[in-house]
């Protein structure tokens, strides 16, 4: 199976660990390996047709800063030129256009390769055209990463719950405000626990996307797309931020039983993302960077999965399960 | 696809109302419909080669307490008349010898049949003999309803995680005692809290299997088995119950921001049953009857997921995703 990735950030490079490492898996399973066959980032781009070890590529980019010795300015004629099976597309997100990210989705789906992409832009602006796209030239889109990083939310609802009609999603889709309103829970104001998140790397300089819901509002877009087969864009979500969460908020909260938590909620009318009242206990409360979904199912019930949702190596391991599915899928038609 | 009920209890029950509601649902997505031919409990049986509609046999088991018009002694005789292509165990479970369960799961492999059930019995004693089985007769043995009813944990790991490496699991599996756990945070009484239960439908007369920890054992059995490719029984596991947590143990532990929760505890070296501090807003500090289980991956991190252990529908769900599962690979195989 020949892997062509576009992105080569921390992403992108937690992949090619990823595959290193899971070498002999892929063996095991498939009696083939995966061969990465080129990789761009940015501005450069590098093309194997033979295949390149992964961790060749990762040397290239800590080394020199750029993944391969050739630049580009049209990510598409290196997509012409490229040879390869499944597109892997972590570029840079942007959720203002789709950017990079949408080009090249839309250049290898309509070449009738299968893609996978932890890339909300396109996804939050474009899921349907991509998805009909996909349909059209009977390729896969797998997006796993896009939502919750590790977290196996929409192979989950797709695959373990495909018999149940869910009627709601309920989730915190971001680990930076959760840590922020973790923090808050345990008496820290507002501005010390973002300072703190920015100390740790959970928040960026600028947080804008994180604190004012612009990044779960993404996820929202994304689930009510893939899940309840809506046709939104990020923009039909309704959005409030915790930058309005002040501490006697939060003090009173507490003196009922319960915490504060920034909320994406999904519904076949419902598209919110905004702080929420969850009692102490409850699947929902939890603290950290975790990201968690409350899958609301007629049969199961309520159904909460927990996990990462962000990380190097977390993200890729979402890419994996795509990659792993479309490989069974693929030996198991033949 | 031709379906045989063993037990006719609550979840049999469920299973045939979920099948009725669910009709238009195999059509749609398979082009033909899941038939019953036929069903016993303890005591009767009915053979309906042609099928019978679903609701028609729990109607009968309600009028009548018996779901068909003849006894039988050997169970075994009615599957060798009954034309079925799966077979749906969900008979009364006996965790000393395997019960009517064992046999019958073991008749149905042995002819070649696909089975499903939520039998913990027969797993968390006889797991690898019967997974032997199934593979010597290529048949499929799926049981995703045994452990923690309608929470997707076992098709989880082997189907979202299939390429992780998973190096323990721990887990809520027993929703009576995290009942009664959650009910002594607020203050209740041991002896006070088991007799809510009790009133609530949630625990039996006679606590024992549930508060002994010996029903979580069983649990903690099969995830061994099935996920981590061990070799063990329920007798193996390291038990300890409930019974024993005073009053004063939760109170400190409240002051300390933990909680006490029996959790099982399963890895390559590790079988466990018995109380554990948890702090409160972890993933497993749940409160109520949900059942909850951390995934520990070693790509993907800790993932958390919770749902409801128990229920007529809820165990009929978990039958269900294992039905779709089956019915899918054989679509695909053709």
């Amino acid at each position: 199976m020949r892997v062509f990735i576009c992105g080569f950030g921390t992403v992108g490079q937690g992949l090619c660990e990823v595959l290193a490492d899971r070498a002999q898996f892929f063996l095991d399973r498939y009696g083939e390996p995966v061969i990465v066959t080129g990789a761009m980032d940015s501005r450069t781009f590098i093309l194997a047709p033979q295949g390149i070890a992964p961790l060749d590529l990762v040397a290239r980019k800590k080394g020199s800063g750029r993944v391969g010795d050739e630049s580009y300015t049209d990510s598409t004629a290196v997509l012409e030129q490229a040879e390869y099976d499944i597109l892997v597309e972590v570029s840079p997100t942007d959720v203002k256009t789709g950017g990079a990210g949408l080009v090249n989705i839309t250049y290898a789906l309509n070449h009738g390769k299968d893609v996978i992409t932890v890339n909300k832009g396109p996804l939050a602006l474009k899921f349907c055209e991509l998805i009909s796209l996909a349909r059209k030239n009977k390729c896969k889109l797998r997006f796993e990463g896009s939502v919750a990083g590790a977290m196996p939310i929409i192979n989950l609802c797709h695959e373990n719950l495909k018999g149940e009609r869910i009627s709601s999603i309920r989730g915190i889709f971001n680990g930076t405000c959760n840590f922020i309103l973790s923090k808050m829970d345990k008496g820290q104001p507002f501005e010390q626990a973002l300072k703190e998140a920015q100390q740790m790397g959970y928040a960026e300089t600028d947080p804008t996307n994180d604190i004012e819901g612009y990044d779960s509002a993404c996820k929202v877009a994304i689930l009510a797309n893939s899940i309840f087969g809506r046709n939104v864009t990020f923009n039909d979500v309704k959005i409030t931020g915790i930058t309005g969460i002040t501490d006697e908020a939060v003090a009173m909260a507490a003196s009922r039983n319960m915490v504060i938590r920034l909320i994406g909620e999904i519904s076949e009318t419902r598209l919110e993302v905004g702080p929420r009242l969850v009692p102490k206990g409850h699947p929902l409360s939890i603290s950290g960077t975790l990201n968690t979904a409350l899958i609301q199912a007629d049969l199961a019930g309520p159904i909460t999965i927990t996990g990462r949702g962000a990380g190097r190596i977390e993200t890729a391991s979402a890419i994996l399960s795509d990659l792993i599915a479309i490989m069974d899928e693929r030996r198991n038609r033949r």
